[in-house]
Order: C-alpha cells, then structure tokens, then sequence
C-alpha cells in the first residue's frame, strides 16, 4: 500500500473532530487547547527489543504503544488529551492491524488520535505522543515529592507481563499471563485517585519495579523500605522486581492520607492499591526489601 | 553510553524550563498550555530513508529532523511552542551529536525541548512531535482554502536539496548545494507572513513540488495552472518539481491581496515570494507547468 491510500484509509478511521479541530490531513492538527497546564510524552516500542511478533498481534503492539503513554500521564495524575502516531516500518508492515490496537486504546482511555506520520524504515518502530490536561485541584505529581514518613502504595501485584512473555516463549500461547504482556493496561483511574488523595509523588513501573522505585527515591531524596512485594499470580519475586512493563503506578502519600486513599480508590471504582512500605531518610534512591539491598534491577537501554 | 546516564547528560543540555514547567527526567513534561488553539504534529527520519550518514553528519540530521517538523507548523501559519524527541538507534548512535544539532534548530526556532525517550533498535529512527501556537488575528491556513483565481507563490527556488544530494553522492562535499540537503530551513517567519497577509491554503514542499501542490489543489478542489517554476540554481527542472525535501512553502492567495502579501514578507525581512501561478476551476488536483499536465511527482513511502 502507498503512503497516500494508507493515510486515506486511516483518516476515515479516526473518527470526526469535534467542531473547530482538524485532524489527520493537514500539515499539522489543529486542537483545542486544554485549561489549565499541558502535559506531554512520547514513548516508542521497537520490534525485537519491546516486542515480537512472534508473540504479539500487530493490533496488540498499537495496544502497547497507545497504554504506554497514557500510563505516563496516569503517573502524573493527569488526564489524555490527543495523540500523535508515526509508524516507521518496512515493506509488508500490517499498519490496519497496528491502528486497530492504537485506536482501541485510544477509544479506551480517551484520547483521540489526531495525526502522525508514516515512513518506511528497515524495522518497525512506534512512537506515540500524547497531550494530557491536568483537571482543577492539586497540582501534577511529580517523582520529586515523597517525604521520609510517607507510604509506599502499589496500584497492583507486579510480574505478569515478565512472567507472560516468559509463558509465550515456553509455547503457552494460552497462559492467562500472556494478555498482560500483550495488551497492559495504563492505570489511568488509579493515577488520578492518587493524586486527588494526596499522593506525593508517583512513578508508573515500566522498566521494572526496582528501578523504577529508585527513580522515585532518587528524585525524592528518600530511601525506599518496602515490607512486601505483591507478586503476580504465576509470576517469580525476580519477574516482579526487576521484569518491567507491568504498569502498575508506585505512589507515595503521607500516613495520616492512608485511609483517603483507599477511599479515593473505592470510590473511583478502582482494585484497592497495596501498602508496600515506607520512606525514610536512609540514602536517597536505595531499596530495600525487608531489609536487604535490592540494587537497582530492571531494563536500561545501551547506546 | 546507558540510557540513565544519557538522560541525565540531555536533561544538563536542554536549559532551564521556565517557572511552573516541568521538562526532562518526569513521567511526562508539564508545559504551560498557549492561548488559542493547540497545534500538533509529528514527523519521523530514518536513516537509510530520509538521511544517509555518509552524507550527513548526526548534528545534520538532528537538526533536519526538528526543522522539518517546524516546518509542518510553519505551514499553517503557526508559531513553535514545544517538542519531543524520540531517539531509537543502535548501539554507538552518537546521541550528543544528534543533539547538538537538535538544539541548534531548537534555539534556532524558539521551538525548546522538554522531553522524549531513548530506546535500542536496529535502525537509527528519529521522531520529533511538537506544539504549536497561533497567535491572535486569523484562523490557522489549511491545504484546503485555496479558491479558483487565488494567486500561488513560493516562498523561494526549489530543487537544491535534492541537486545538494547527488552532489554528495558524485563525493562533491564542499558542494554550496550539499547544506541545503543537510540543513533545510523551516520558513518559519515566511509562514506568519502569509498568514497575516491572508492566504488562503499552504503547505509545506517536502516530498516535492508537483505531489504537494497536488496536495493543496486536491484539498482546495482547484487546478493549479504554473506559469513558471523556479529552480535553484545548480539544480535541474526535475529536481525542482520531484526532488522533495525542499520546505519552501508554497501558498495562495486572492490576487488582490498581492502587494499585500509582497509588504509583509519585506516587513518581516523576508525574501520576496515570488507568484508561480493561479487556481483555476479546472480538474481538482491536476498540476500544469505552462499548459501541460507535470503528474504527480515526488516521494511515497511504501508499505
């Protein structure tokens, strides 16, 4: 399929622009700007290093590329606004089954696709980038705030996406863990009952738990003791802390919030989030896991 | 290089954002939203695709990969309010290089950089997304507002890019053509004058004149009738009308408002545009260079 046709077909599937908006088509999308501040990220996902196909639908990969990035506005405690698209891929690439998954996340978590690009490339990659807006009350959380005394709080066991490619690789194409590779869900309610609850500071665990927790320690100034790891079901303790791509949120919030919290979780209709731990004053950036040096585990890229 | 260390080195480059704003090194940026509309769009260079090594060096493609998204914002009269970077390269990928050049046409732009990501993959894909803002007065300039009788103007000669290339190519480095190829400029300030003098459709030429003409007269519904092209000197007539990667604009706009058009360009201390054409209420789309049919010529991607 030529670049032309593609675009064409894809216009025609990302829905009207409400009045005054110009979507895909144009040199640039025209949107309406949110109230209040902007929020933006980018994430990309590669073939071969943050996917396979071999275990991965095309449509699963839109999934992953579109929930990523709303997880990284879900650990600010904003709210989706728009997305771009480019899709850099060779010759064969199944672009209506990538946007299939792209625009089934995107209609999940509200956050229309406005326009992008399209190019050829020796290999696939996806990079999406969103706008967020940040509804009236307390400001974006940040990594920077946790204060020594406040919780540790995890949106959700951890170790199940590690643990499904895990089973897809072994040949279980029908473990119950491969979906939460395939398709992880961006905790985006969880992210913005946080923050409605006090949260100081939030992380989304995407590299993995205890890198991810050394950034938010690292940020904050603060040591990480954690009593306990809710591990996955059918996951190991070594998937749940250093596997990566769980996007569970970690989030810290002072003890005296500790039941606003779990009221701000229930009445958002969100699964009841785990206290894990707490901050101290020990070395900013060091996690502990009932007392023992975790180190700093998880997926870094090389250049 | 490892990707903690890389951000931290990036996040020293990119400046000091202002009050309230939050760049580099968070879950997501928080920028100040503009006044008036959002502009948003995204654009992917690939080396192998859009740009060769050999012939370019990676502050070259770093600043190539920023212009030409100022550019799509230019394109509609638009002004540039921030970005995001997204690297995805082998290992050895000079990332400080890509940068120096990325800064440069960030600077250069007032466009600055408040985040992204870096990730492994088997090829270098760079993709930038930025916003954009639209100052007070007119609406932003789209492809499709063109009317049969509006006057079409070039913000300049085209064809060295592509004539810049081939010297490359043929090992004439030192060629003056080689720069237009490695460091296109977005008509930023070209854009706004247009913009404010009343145009009515532009658009950017980066695949090449005669597809994107084709482009603008499609979406208008107008034939564009050339009296002439011109071609940058060193270059040849099919460079001019298919090499693409030009990013002169190319707009129109009702005759009457000519000297209009022709005052804000000096006002704003810009080249001359000079008048290719007209539209006409022939075959919506259709590209005539003195009365025969110049096809659609210039760059597709193919999936």
């Amino acid at each position: 399929m030529g670049e032309l046709a593609a675009i064409e077909a894809l216009a025609a599937r990302l829905g009207r622009p409400p009045p005054g908006e110009l979507w895909l088509g144009d040199d640039a999308a025209v949107v309406e700007a949110p109230a209040g501040p902007l929020l933006m990220a980018a994430d990309t996902v590669v073939a071969g290093v943050h996917f396979d196909l071999r275990w991965s639908a095309p449509a699963d990969v839109g999934w992953k590329a579109m929930a990523v990035n709303i997880s990284d506005l879900a650990a600010m405690g904003a709210r989706p606004h728009r997305a771009l698209v480019s899709v850099a891929g060779p010759a064969g690439t199944d672009i209506p089954g990538l946007y299939d998954g792209l625009l089934e996340a995107a209609a999940e978590y509200g956050c229309p696709i406005v326009g992008g690009d399209l190019t050829s490339a020796p290999a696939l990659v996806l990079t999406v980038a969103v706008t967020g807006s940040m509804p009236p009350g307390r400001p974006p959380v940040t990594r920077a705030g946790a204060a020594p005394g406040d919780v540790v709080w995890l949106t959700g066991p951890v170790g199940s996406s590690a643990a499904g490619l895990a089973a897809l690789v072994r040949g279980e194409a029908d473990s119950p863990l491969a979906g939460c590779h395939r398709r992880p869900r961006a905790r985006l309610e969880e992210g913005t009952a946080a923050r409605t609850a006090g949260a100081t500071a939030m992380i989304d665990l995407s590299d993995g738990t205890a890198i991810d927790l050394w950034r938010l320690g690292l940020a904050s100034g603060v040591e990480v003791e954690l009593d306990r790891m809710p591990v996955a079901q059918g996951a190991s303790p070594e998937e749940a802390m250093g596997g990566g791509e769980d996007y569970e949120l970690a989030f810290t919030a002072p003890s005296a919030a500790s039941e606003g919290v779990q009221d701000a979780f229930a009445a958002a209709g969100c699964r009841p989030p785990v206290a894990v731990g707490r901050c101290t004053a020990g070395e900013p950036g060091r996690v502990r896991l009932g007392g023992a040096d975790v180190g700093v585990r998880g997926w870094e890229h090389r250049f």
